[in-house]
């Protein structure tokens, strides 16, 4: 599915009324992820300024002929402008233009040097009569703004997701070809790169990880020159970015006769995973999910070997919302709903056993959930 | 070469006199490179708090082991600290116990939500007896603490640095066979990629650039589905992370007979290299090794055609310190000195003829610079 301004337009409107409800007339957004979001813009620099009326894409010399490109079937919505200067100084410029006074930033992103050149510029640019009562613009420190926009997928990233899911999913077909006797976990970990090129991902979501034998017991080990051995799990956990969308999945691997132990840890997790994936629906909380995998491990007392979340959605970025994972204060419990796609993920890690992870991708339905990686 | 105990030491000593000098009784470190440089910690969270005494290592559940191990030869030097609950909380307890009360942060890093979180949490911690002089603890904003003492490699760096730039110039000599009529600029960037992993590099640098015929004259290119032509010349622009360390170099592979034209170019483009190469000695202004290259360019009538810098700093960034461009507003002409690493990489681009760069690594000496990647 090709996108289509309407499109881009359906985005920047979901932005333009969030911003709307706490009273700002213009957005700033430097998070890339958020800028290729709203205008399809990817590149090392670039920012977006949501207008009332337009969506301004600001980029550097190297960038203005593909943003050009760009924004020609998106007349009206996005403009491009370019500078000589710096982001920040044409970021400025195009406020003072616009005549904004209350204006958004993204505070999780923007740091406080970019943040004190842009209040300074205005303040500079700002056309204050001594006597007047008009205030230099304001900067407004803003959280979750395009992100909230991002947690539902519409549909040209479904079919992004669900087209990665499909390739990832041929490669972990093939990974009991690659875990051999003797072959080392990097030269493993690098052929599951070669093969994510081969089947058209841009690059690796995330360093991949290959963990084997001592080293599965590692929720977060990088590959080491370990050659795995016959008894040994082997917990490959990778991803791609298709399409500009990041797909993610995890498969254990036994070689050889797995011990007693290690062979009621996979049947924890399998069963841990098909718990939560029966309790993916519309309107159940995110943290219900996790519940749904942890009281599964719990019962088999592996409550303390289950040291992470069960999930993380999934997008332009590998890690966004929702947190599949306990109540937290920082984050918020969502409801699911039908567009979310996101990855359920339980694993388990007992030192002197093993580790065993099993990780699928998920996009939310009317009435349940596709798996995307199977 | 192994890192030791004095390497650090030496390291957090540099940091810590350019504190003293701001008058900074702590210094809170959040960009990654910069922690790794000051303890050697690698992960993808992690702070760094730089007190009078100690410099503290502050990571979360996953890297305590690991940052433990790394802390023991550094008693006294570096101490690990972790918590339950979120970075920003345990930077506000660490400062809280050490009595810091003007601490400097990394303004061009921290995110304003996180200084706004641990502003407020230093007020909410302030013992502030309501009719005294004391003051609640303020957060200097600071730039270039950690990154100017880094542009000065030390006998540690200079080794991965020497051995990174042996090997990527040993992947650079093997180009000719890769670039072969009727290839696609991807499957050759994938096998510079293997290539790369093969000879040891932990990841690329930066995103490989295989940029043949008319795309070689786009200095930022993607690899495309495009196929080497004969006649065509192709840019080819790779890097690896060695033992922590970034090197990149750039090489223009000619297939079949170049036009007169394109001849020039490659004639233009090698001498303006040479040109800045002889430039590189203690005591010289980065500019000056722009210039000298631009000026070769502008008398071959190509001055408009080298659009960009003619080199970048190199150390655990592949982007650092010093610039080696026009004099700007913005970054610093730095006077080049001894134990400076940094690329030399002219290049012209010109629509309908195409594009030839050249790139090295050199390591300032005494008397001029070591190439390391030839």
């Amino acid at each position: 599915m090709t996108r289509t301004p309407s499109h881009a337009a359906a985005r920047i409107a979901r932005v333009r009324s969030h911003i709307a409800a706490v009273a700002l007339d213009a957005f700033v957004v430097t998070h890339l992820p958020n800028v290729q979001y709203l205008t399809g813009f990817v590149g090392t620099a670039g920012a977006a300024i949501v207008l009332r009326d337009i969506c301004l894409l600001v980029v550097d010399f190297r960038y203005v002929s593909a943003a050009t490109d760009l924004a020609r079937p998106l007349d009206g919505i996005v403009r491009v402008e370019t500078f000589e200067s710096s982001y920040d100084e044409a970021i400025v410029e195009c406020l003072r233009k616009a005549g904004a006074s209350r204006i958004g930033i993204e505070a999780a992103y923007l740091p406080v040097s970019r943040f004190n050149a842009i209040s300074a510029g205005l303040a500079a640019k700002a056309p204050l009569p001594l006597h007047s009562d008009a205030g230099t613009p304001v900067l407004v420190p803003t959280e979750r703004i395009v992100e909230r926009a991002r947690i539902i997928k519409d549909a040209v990233e479904v079919e992004a997701l669900r087209e990665g899911g499909r390739r990832l999913a041929k490669i972990a077909a093939g990974l009991t070809d690659l875990v051999r006797e003797g072959r080392t976990e990097r030269a493993i970990a690098l052929d599951i790169e070669v093969a994510m090129r081969d089947a058209g991902f841009a690059r690796p979501a995330f360093e991949t990880i290959v963990a084997s034998g001592p080293n599965s017991a590692l929720p977060h080990a990088r590959p080491t020159a370990r050659t795995v051995q016959a008894g040994d799990p082997t917990v490959l956990d990778f991803g791609g970015v298709y399409d500009g969308y990041c797909v993610d999945l995890t498969r254990t691997v036994q070689l050889g006769a797995p011990s007693a132990a290690l062979r009621g840890l996979y049947a924890a997790v399998a069963e841990a995973q098909e718990a939560a994936l029966a309790a993916v629906r519309p309107g159940v909380a995110s943290s219900a999910i996790d519940a749904a995998a942890r009281s599964v491990l719990e019962r088999h007392g592996l409550g303390e070997a289950f040291g992470h979340g069960t999930g993380h959605g999934l997008g332009l970025e590998v890690h966004e919302e929702p947190r599949i994972a306990r109540p937290s204060g920082r984050l918020p419990d969502l409801t699911v709903e039908p567009g979310m796609v996101f990855t359920i993920e339980p694993g388990a890690y007992v030192p002197g056993v093993g580790g065993v992870r099993l990780e699928d991708d998920v996009l939310v339905t009317e009435n349940g959930c596709e798996i995307l990686t199977r």
